[in-house]
């Protein structure tokens, strides 16, 4: 493989993927649910995880964690095998290039690859009236008519990215009038991580709750990397090609070609990544906008294509050569995520001309992909204070002609490193609220270092709260019927419900153990918080029956018992009230 | 004490705290800052947390952490003891109420009690046209002028809650033409937690950058807590007087007196309380409009005053008695935090009749403790999500006449307990940029169980991002220099001096090492995220460098480069661009 380069043998990466603990960390991590599947036609089964309740009818809410028992070393059944064979494919007469190198790649993991006669993407089928299997799927997974799911792809407004040589995923949809969708990043770097660590995230952040997740591995090793991580997720994969094809040239951006640059391409449609963030907007005319900023260019994929128009004095070439990326990717069904390349990287540097100048760009190959056929969705920022949020999402919803956004947080400060998690899902909220289709999460790490295991996990979920608080915000069908079950359990003191709804049932039972580890007070009608004395739902519910024992439950029922307390009042001379009263007391009637 | 109760010696409460570590937790916490003072008028010092940098000027921020290098046995100094001395004050003739019970209570700890002869507070002395070196401290404290804080007091637009018998503060402002603050909440409960602890919690609290500290103390031995917490605290004290009122009668709401009420904030107008939480807008008419809710009522002080009117039949003692309050507080400067009984618990019960209800009752209370020269802040919601929060802001900003808003969170859902500090920061940075001028903060123990010191460090940091996070888009005027200051540092690759800026900069700087621990990696121009070559930080530096050496800084010199080029491309008949572009590609012209 041309990106081994010659690595020595003696490589990290050797290590292959456990298979300890494999299906049991779903009950681990849900432990009153289930996972059941809602039927459709053509053989379809939607995994939803049912969550079991004692006072209520059980919950079901959206599941991302895919199969978990099986061997990761056979990779996942091809869920849309037939679906996809039905199709206009044909094989390219090989099994999918596996390592040559020093890395284990087991038997099991070897796939025929194929490739669309024509363009078989999701919108081509969408504007040809089609309601593929992938479309019902996500409609049955949204609750939403598989008419509207069609007509949201064939518009542009929303994308299934699902390549033909991934029929492992199950099919999700990234458009605003869908349920808002994260994206975990995964990846190893020329510094650290190994595949084993890599799929081990993969299937964390899938379990969390991560819609997609993309492959950012810059170290060795990276296409059989992407191999075990395509070969096991049940979600989408997107990558950043860039950093493939700048391993096949040393790490030297001068040294790239649009030819390495294309074969990478084809290699990654081949096996099965699911779409391409692609900075064809970083234009040689924009780079000198970043010259007086304050942290200039902060996308690696953008300073590498920077660089290298820089250094020729050069169009970038995934720029010139962009209608041919379409043709290619148009055969694969492999999606753009048009990338900001020029993204603000601070506070300061926000919605500046060289970022507005790039979004401008993204929204003209998003029509250009359109005519392709290719489905779409443009990446957004980065580091923006609050008040300038708004402006990105209009921009974009104009200028893009309302494809996907999909935005990296933002943050909305600079000042806190090491909980830039918390910075981004502030601006990440807002955000999904205005109408961004997929959060890219931010990890505590984030500035600093590589997301361990915990870090991905405070990040996913993390972004699971940004993603349903801005659901909520916009009013999805189907976001508050969680919400208010849970807080029906809370009040009802069903602890166990009210651990079992949460995000992460684990931690809420941990926290609330820490403090009244007995098992008697998960029945009991308080909490540590205020003890049995102050416990206000505690009270409600004592108001709540002293009222219905005495008729007073309404404002009218109140106002006329306040009448006959005057009476009485009058009746006794004053006395009941001079009783408590040190004096008369005299306060602005009340409304 | 009456709220001793004959409780049992064995209280767990008879320790006392402990003063290890006293004054070596801020160079643990910021390692490389040094508290300095900017000096006023009339002996005014006013401390600033200095953090110094290694490629630039040193940077001074806001800071509440207070003297700490002194025996918590003998409590802070007196900082404002001359200024309250020169005004109409006389001397109860007693010193504090120390225990009588079994909590041991040092001798240093006693004070003398102060009582004014007329309304001593801020908002009297501003209408008066004088500026307090309380209003001087807090305009050096922000940057501001002292006439124009004067200006806000007087309107009731800012307060600066600052008991005459608290001297030890070091005043502080609430306003929105301020920076947001922040509130911790720490106390002991009925089932657990000591008074050394919640000692410690304050320190720790004001380390992080708590602006002002609830003392919510419910359990045994309120009042000692309460004197410990209050001769160690440099920020402002509130608490909700009806809690001990309620312990003195053993619990049952049903028993509660104006009389026993009013002792008991005169008790702690003596002690030093700063501000009050008074539910006075819970009004009887109003608690039929919970009946329906999801959650009912689930303000603790709401919920008791709820009971009391219900089985009374009568309207809430602290509404009825109101003027009498004022005229208790104004004698003390206490200020009121107009409590907000009903606000929602839940999503379902966001912007209810019940809680707007009560919001408009806040106004009208508003405007009479004005009327008595007593400062006012108005306490806000809770659960509300992000569509509904900005309604909330400007139903305040109208109903009670701008006077402070102080909220909650809110929570912006309820399906993460566990991670409320996450749910809650994305509504209060959102409250914050429309206009809220406390937040207070929410633990991730938040309906779970009691915060540990782990929990207050990460509520009181998540809290000091949402309100960083709203001053920038509020654009306050020295806001943005702290994160032009970091990213300056990180885009320079001073790690040092990044880790430094970090709002934590111990947990920023364990993250780095955890995957670079060498020495050399905090002077190295990459990280481990992308490693040497992938670093678009360091592409950017030899992209400004190259463009330097080439003369293609500009726009206008980038074109007239394109321009060379396309000569060079005409005169070579055209090899130079065929030569890698396999087929003549079309883009539509951007732009």
């Amino acid at each position: 493989m041309s990106e081994q380069n010659g690595r020595p043998a003696e490589s990290p990466r050797r290590v292959a993927p456990s298979t300890d603990d494999v299906g049991t960390d779903y009950p681990g991590a849900f432990p009153n649910a289930r996972k059941v599947f809602v039927e459709g036609s053509r053989g379809i089964r939607v995994p939803m995880r049912e969550i079991h309740l004692t006072g209520e009818d059980n919950l079901r809410v959206y599941d991302t964690s895919g199969p978990r028992e099986l061997d990761v070393r056979q990779g996942l059944p091809g869920l849309r095998e037939e679906w996809i064979r039905a199709r206009d494919v044909e094989e390219t007469g090989r099994t999918r290039s596996l390592a040559e190198g020093d890395v284990e790649m087991p038997d099991g993991l070897a796939r025929r690859t194929l490739r669309g006669g024509s363009p078989v993407t999701q919108m081509t089928y969408a504007r040809d009236g089609e309601i593929t299997p992938e479309m019902e799927f996500v409609a049955l997974r949204e609750g939403m008519d598989p008419e509207f799911v069609r007509s949201e792809v064939a518009r542009g407004r929303a994308i299934i990215p699902a390549n033909i040589n991934h029929p492992e995923i199950e099919p999700m949809i990234i458009g605003r009038n869908f349920k808002v969708k994260i994206n975990a990043n995964i990846g190893n770097s020329a510094v650290t991580s190994s595949i084993d660590e890599e799929v081990e995230k993969l299937r964390w952040a899938t379990l969390w709750g991560a819609d997609t997740v993309m492959d950012l591995s810059t170290g060795d090793d990276i296409h059989e990397t992407r191999e075990w991580i395509l070969r096991n997720s049940p979600v989408p994969i997107g990558t950043v090609p860039i950093y493939q094809a700048l391993e096949k040239v040393g790490g030297v951006p001068e040294e790239l070609t649009w030819e390495i640059y294309r074969d990478t391409i084809i290699e990654q449609c081949e096996q099965g990544v699911d779409y391409f963030t692609v900075h064809a907007g970083v234009l040689l005319r924009f780079i000198p906008l970043t010259a007086d900023r304050l942290t200039g260019i902060v996308s690696r994929g953008g300073s590498i294509l920077a660089k290298w128009c820089m250094a020729h004095h050069r169009e970038n070439f995934t720029y010139t050569h962009f209608r041919e990326l379409c043709e290619i990717m148009a055969r694969y069904d492999v999606s753009f995520s048009l990338g900001d390349g020029l993204r603000p990287g601070s506070i300061a540097d926000a919605n500046d001309e060289a970022q507005f100048a790039e979004l401008k760009v993204q929204g003209e190959l998003t029509k250009i992909a359109w005519e392709y056929g290719v489905q779409v969705m443009n990446e957004g920022p980065g580091h923006v204070p609050m008040h300038m949020i708004r402006e990105n999402m209009e921009k974009q919803l104009e200028w893009c002609d309302e494809a996907p956004f999909y935005t990296l947080g933002p943050l909305t400060t600079d000042v806190a490193p090491g909980y830039d998690h918390i910075t981004s899902a502030i601006g990440a909220a807002q955000i999904g609220w205005y109408g961004t289709a997929m959060l890219c999460y931010v990890t505590p790490k984030e500035h600093l270092g590589l997301p361990n295991r915990d870090d991905v996990k405070r990040g996913v979920v993390t972004y699971k709260i940004a993603a349903h608080a801005a659901d909520l915000a916009k009013g999805h069908p189907r976001a508050q019927e969680w919400d208010d079950a849970l807080s029906r359990a809370r009040f009802a003191f069903r602890w166990r419900d009210q651990f079992n709804l949460a995000l992460d049932p684990q931690t809420a039972l941990e926290y609330h153990d820490e403090t009244l580890p007995a098992e008697g007070a998960k029945v009991a009608h308080f909490c540590s918080m205020c003890g049995p004395k102050f416990c206000s739902m505690k009270i409600t519910e004592d108001i709540r029956r002293f009222a219905a024992e005495q008729g007073l439950e309404t404002v009218d029922a109140v106002e006329a018992g306040m009448e006959e307390k005057a009476r009485e009042f009058r009746d006794k001379g004053g006395e009941l009230y001079v009783e408590e009263a040190t004096e008369p007391q005299e306060v602005a009637a009340a409304d």
